[in-house]
């Protein structure tokens, strides 16, 4: 972990006290500190991602991901939370801090009161979804760590009912999939991204070296819905389980044919980002399913009634990421044994990991058996 | 409380033990005792609440309420719940006994797969949501004392934002109904019940003797959506706040209707069991808002889904009850910092309760500082 003193305060007059405090590793600084005690002091610094592999969607390519690091601390106890921003929804360095150095906790004294102080950063601006997630993960981690119990188990959900994650192969030229497919046997489900020119070439590279269950993620890149039918059909003879947002969003009514008309389930990922378009998706049948991101949802708080909401219409549910350090992927995976599937691999995908967190072993997301979302900071 | 002695053990391996252990009051017995630590054990005992006055609703009048009194016992802690049959309900001392006979928890070792163990509730028969949240409020009971917390502590709720309490004043003869009111002055909000041949009469006499704001229940009396829309008008001339279940719920378009017209602002109760009920009046508009009760719901985790899923549709929320002892009220308290509204009198409209637990304080509900539902058995 940096220095604490790269940490921008939002509690000024606490910015002094703080800035000298003891590394925040969990259970290891309980005591209160004077002045610190009774009052929620909020830091955030901007970090940048970077991605093992250069990783292309249907979109765009790229290298880096903009992310903000964010600490809660509370007598003595630091929760930890993390924005991840991929260039293209939006948010960025600039947007976050701005929305960020709003943020005032210092008006609150019991980080308990999580309802409360998550409207109140809801209320701040509208937008900003990353940022906002930041505080929520931070906020939950802060608050099981002063129980000194895991989410999951707050949340009174079975470890052991964490989900397989898939793990993403992005497009390339075949014999680049074919080496990163190889690097990814060890997973028991793959994700294949489609939507450029080659999405049987991608398929069939991935398919000719495993039997292991596969998912698709077009990204919105497939025009045609004719063309998206046949493929799902396809797809479905490939031995793939899902099709996660194969048309644009805006399409909505092509989309609703689709889903009322694939073999496989279609997934919402960036046609759904809060509980307002879910409840859309499905009035109007767009999707069988949705992908949820806690940095769509602004959080745990909504990813929770998100889920719960999909699953009372009758929709699947798919827990994603984007890339992230272990921080908010383990926030996702505490949540995760409520969902039908996983996608939670941002964190392998990045270089610059800050935190140890949740594991994949034998393809299993695995928690670990730490307080609030399972995180230490890497030294 | 009753002896221990009177609960039926459905737990056959441990009754022995069970029988013999000390009195679990929260906190008191937290040593394992033999044989009990790392299984949950349930008991339950038939009740019947004696109402302190003889209570007329539309439908029918009434002295008494059949009730099953429950406990889960895990490490010498005992959660609490309680199932409350209002006999037009479909529920009986025989149909929750006869399903709580086949609740065998002691296949269960750990309290906080809370997910898993109501899951396993709820697919042992359908329907039964009184026994089902008998099961559901005693298990958050515990596990809120296993963690010396109250529930809404857990769930990031204010309890200062707890809201205030209608107390119900039932259909009677207009000198009853000045007695009753005159009796009732001492609460900020109160519940008029209509639905016979003198709604005027019942709101103008509560009227004559308060200003204070009232609502209006015809428990689905009203037959005839003309008069329903007539009376919405007077109502809000009268300072009612909002309308409970005016027609039969089965009359879905005149509900419709009458929801888009009325001035004020018409809740759904009978017409909105659980969240399946909930998604389907969103669709139509049946209702501008939803009443919820642990006794439809099945306990607090299908309440709190609902709640937060009302909220999501844009409707109003109302937490109610049935005639319940303090156990029941208590619990739905702790979730009610998320409602608009409350109507959570049922304990106080009984002369037998057998918990001391939430308190109504200027008219506001008042949560007691302990954890889990914040009960104690009186003695």
């Amino acid at each position: 972990m940096p220095s604490r003193r790269n940490f921008i305060q939002t509690s000024a007059a606490l910015a002094g006290a703080a800035a000298m405090s003891p590394t925040g590793a969990f259970g290891a600084t309980t005591s209160p500190a004077g002045g610190r005690r009774g009052k929620l002091t909020f830091r955030f610094r901007p970090y940048t991602l970077q991605m093992k592999h250069v990783f292309t969607v249907a979109e765009m390519s790229r290298s880096t991901t903009p992310d903000v690091l964010t600490e809660i601390e509370f007598d003595g106890v630091i929760g930890y939370g993390e924005a991840a921003m991929p260039p293209y929804l939006g948010e960025s360095h600039a947007t976050a801090t701005a929305f960020l150095s709003q943020v005032d906790l210092s008006k609150f004294d019991d980080p308990f009161q999580m309802e409360q102080i998550l409207n109140y950063v809801e209320g701040i601006a509208p937008g900003n979804p990353s940022a906002k997630a930041s505080v929520d993960i931070a906020l939950h981690d802060l608050v099981g760590k002063l129980l000194n119990q895991p989410l999951y188990r707050l949340w009174g959900l079975d470890p052991a009912k964490a989900p397989v994650t898939t793990f993403t192969i992005g497009i390339d030229k075949a014999d680049v999939v074919r080496e990163k497919t190889k690097e990814a046997l060890h997973f028991k489900m793959l994700k294949v991204k489609l939507g450029k020119d080659n999405d049987r070439e991608m398929i069939e590279t991935v398919r000719s070296l495993t039997k292991m269950p596969l998912t698709a993620d077009p990204n919105q890149g497939w025009t045609d819905r004719q063309y998206a039918i046949d493929m799902a059909h396809w797809l479905k003879e490939q031995g793939v389980l899902y099709i996660e947002q194969p048309m644009a969003k805006d399409r909505v009514d092509d989309l609703a044919w689709l889903s009322a008309n694939s073999p496989l389930p279609i997934l919402g990922d960036e046609g759904v980002q809060r509980t307002s378009d879910l409840i859309k998706a499905a009035k109007n049948g767009t999707y069988n399913g949705v992908v949820i991101k806690l940095m769509k949802t602004g959080g745990l708080r909504e990813a929770q009634t998100m889920i719960r909401l999909a699953r009372a219409f009758g929709m699947k549910t798919l827990f994603g990421c984007m890339t992230e350090t272990s921080c908010a992927v383990s926030a996702a995976a505490q949540l995760s044994p409520l969902v039908d599937w996983a996608d939670l691999d941002g964190n392998l995908l990045i270089a610059n990991d800050v935190f140890d967190g949740v594991k994949v072993v034998d393809g299993k997301l695995t928690l670990p058996n730490r307080p609030g979302i399972g995180v230490v900071p890497l030294k």
